[in-house]
């Protein structure tokens, strides 16, 4: 131990540092101890918003006490998986409407791979013979747009749903809603990743005439899966259930495959689907999303809650719903995710963000329980696992509990972070970290990379604007 | 910070504490920072065994060229799940043979479980109506006794195999050599762990009938499985694979379901398998055993080295045998495990620890492998993640090398402990730490818990004594 400046002051300097981090480090760096105080002025130094917070601290009690409504609702709901079948016959979804993720957009406003993605659906339903007849079709409004969100669905990256696409049922046992998501079609040239060839077709072809029925079939016999402890044990295996499923989805293969089995009249019958199922890691993802979405839906709606219910994303906008104002979408433009990229692309070759698979950040899952996941910290090149402690520890700022089902081992069984709250983002500036695939923004090209990002700011600072209307 | 002697001396004291700990406790507890050196004398302060390790010593360059061949074979095997068929098919065993856990004991050396298991292996094969007579078989040597490791077998807890069982049979592709485990029975009433009712034998009837047969004819179409990505992957998903198989269970069950469907004369065949391998969360077990078998044989026999390459537990004896030595068997008196207890069980009830699946253990697995499965640090009351990161770390410290492929997320990827070598056993006292069920001391008890037991030192004490025969 040096003593540096023995006869200036009487002990050893003790610094404490406040806010700029550089101060500290090279303070650090020249071996003097240091406290740093990671301090930023509240709502990004924005003055209008401190102010709006403090006058919401008038309504704290109030805001409380629904806040802890809408978080026992998110937490205490009843996730069963129940059916598979097309969506026409499971939300009554009528032929003529493409659904997308995230909040509304309009057709010049859709970015690339989401436009591809509408266009190659149109072509699978059969509405139109190719991309420039399928385009007029929506330019002319004879086929229109409408978010997933809207019918109770959620579908990642372009989210793209139509009639005749076999959806999974998730019913909330505890309050008796359902939500819905498309079959994940696996990797590689996928429609939720802007590819829309015959290839593509073909498989959206075979998912709707013979994995979906019988998918179907297995689920109606069952009686339905629970995947409330099925999601508790993937996150317990390292499933943070958006970059990694792949826990879940053995787990749902493994429950699945004796009512597949009695389900199916012949082996010939089952054994693509069981090999459908047995090379795809990400075959949960949806599940979890529509999970996500049965158990947010009832925290929904409740007068002066500010917990956030609904993250969603359509590659243009990030938008989010907030319990207190319902069905509002409170939108900013969305930001393009920082990761890896596959060999040949690079953050020049990547679209901002898509996909409604954010609501799993919203039940405490994927960037929310970065912390249960140590190999996505390590595949997001995120700093590996000290970086992946950090974040989980990090987003329970912003939240106003911890899950009482998905628990982390490591963190010796302590719950992921649940009920995001508006005003803490607002006060902290921190906002959700949402683990995400990279899309290219080129038609065609397919997914590019994986990585995170951040809610966009913005959209917090609208919704608490609202609370003042 | 306060300066308890601010004229004795001209700084703070500085303490550094060599061995027992309640000296450093105690200054910790009085607030005076020290340094805490958890010294022990060498080889348990017995003189005689230091010694040896001194003249060993002088053989040092030879041992670690063999050492680094041998770990070399343990790690550069290719362990390949190829099929299942019974014993007498596989590896030729003969009527009237059952082969037990652990090193060789005789019949009245057994402890009540392994005995009752070996005598409903020889109801469920006919050679005799019922218990009585069955002992008198073994009496009058009309029904031998063997180690499974003398066989190329290995078998959990009672680990008795007899000739119409069905087994595993993993392939070491980089060696060419195979062994062998039955079928995991499940949980319950099963004879690994000394139940042999009427609804034992039946079960294994059904193995024998029905699911062995299915399980051989994919695993012979599917063209083998690789079996160490999987147990790679599944070390990542929280399994140990001594007590904690989900993952690699639901991971297999997945990869084998297409085989399956395929093999299947009809639904009706196969669904009682899938529905026996979905309701299994021990499956692999005996799977991870006998890809440890395959893996450790090759390191067996290496001239000088003083490597580990089996350790295994009869309820009576613990045995190693230590490379140099090949076959021999290096035994001491096994200890009784520290666990936690079903409802209406203790320490009393227990056995003391049984079984050929310390295997694991000798392969980076188990209890070695504790910091990669955190939900087993928890299960086995060991004081939670800090404890387990311990553990593992302790391990270290008697371990060779790390594994190239079993890698720990948590730890940033860093391998588990591999190689153990006799030498640091000696020098530290530590010796292996075994994941392991808890049995029953009566037979027919069953399972009674799970916990963790050390391989006793005296094992290793002998194992270095042959070094100067």
């Amino acid at each position: 131990m040096t003593e540096p400046w023995p006869h200036l002051l009487p002990t050893e300097p003790r610094v404490v540092n406040i806010g700029l981090e550089g101060f500290a480090r090279d303070l650090a760096g020249l071996g003097v101890p240091v406290v740093h105080v990671d301090w930023r002025p509240p709502a990004h130094g924005n003055v209008r918003l401190a102010e709006l917070l403090s006058r919401l601290e008038a309504r704290r009690e109030q805001i409380e006490r629904a806040n802890a409504e809408a978080c026992r609702r998110l937490t205490g709901g009843e996730a069963v998986l129940v059916d598979c079948r097309p969506a026409r016959e499971a939300f009554d979804l009528p032929d003529h409407l493409v659904l997308h993720a995230g909040p509304p957009l309009g057709w010049t406003a859709m970015c690339e791979p989401m436009r591809a993605a509408a266009l190659g659906a149109i072509r699978y339903e059969g509405w139109a013979p190719d991309d420039d007849a399928a385009a007029r079709l929506i330019e002319r409004q004879e086929v229109q747009l409408a978010p997933c969100h809207h019918w109770g669905a959620v579908g990642p990256m372009t989210g793209i749903i139509t009639a005749s696409m076999p959806v999974f049922v998730v019913e909330n046992r505890a309050y008796g809603n359902r939500a819905y998501a498309t079959i994940n079609e696996g990797l590689g040239k996928v429609l939720r990743f802007g590819a829309n060839d015959a290839s593509v077709v073909a498989r959206l072809q075979w998912l709707a005439a013979e994995a979906g029925p019988l998918l179907g079939a297995a689920l109606r016999a069952s009686g339905g899966i629970d995947l409330r402890p099925l999601m508790a044990q993937a996150l317990r295996m390292g499933d943070e259930m958006h970059q990694r499923n792949i826990a879940a989805s053995a787990l749902l293969a493994r429950a699945l495959m004796p009512h597949l089995a009695h389900a199916s009249a012949n082996t010939a019958t089952l054994a693509p689907v069981a090999e459908f199922m047995a090379g795809h890691d990400q075959f949960f993802l949806n599940l979890a999303m529509a999970a996500g979405k049965a158990l947010t839906d009832p925290a929904n709606g409740v007068e002066h809650s500010t917990l956030v219910t609904t993250m969603a994303r359509n590659g243009t906008d990030f938008g989010i719903r907030v319990s207190a104002h319902g069905e509002r979408w409170f939108t900013a433009p969305v930001n393009v995710p920082n990761g890896l990229y596959f060999p040949g692309f690079g953050p020049d070759d990547a679209n901002p963000d898509m996909g409604d698979s954010a609501i799993v950040e919203t039940i405490g899952l994927g960037g929310s329980a970065m912390a249960a996941s140590p190999a996505v910290a390590q595949f997001l090149g995120m700093g590996g696992m000290a970086e992946a402690l950090r974040v989980t520890a990090e987003i329970r700022e912003i939240c106003v509990g911890e899950h009482p089902n998905f628990r982390i081992p490591l963190l010796d069984e302590q719950g992921t972070p649940i009920g995001i709250d508006l005003r803490p983002v607002i006060e902290t500036g921190i906002t959700p970290l949402i683990n995400t695939g990279i899309a290219g923004c080129k038609a065609g090209t397919g997914q590019i990379g994986a990585g995170t990002v951040r809610a966009p700011f913005a959209c917090f600072a609208r919704a608490l604007e609202a609370f003042f209307e």
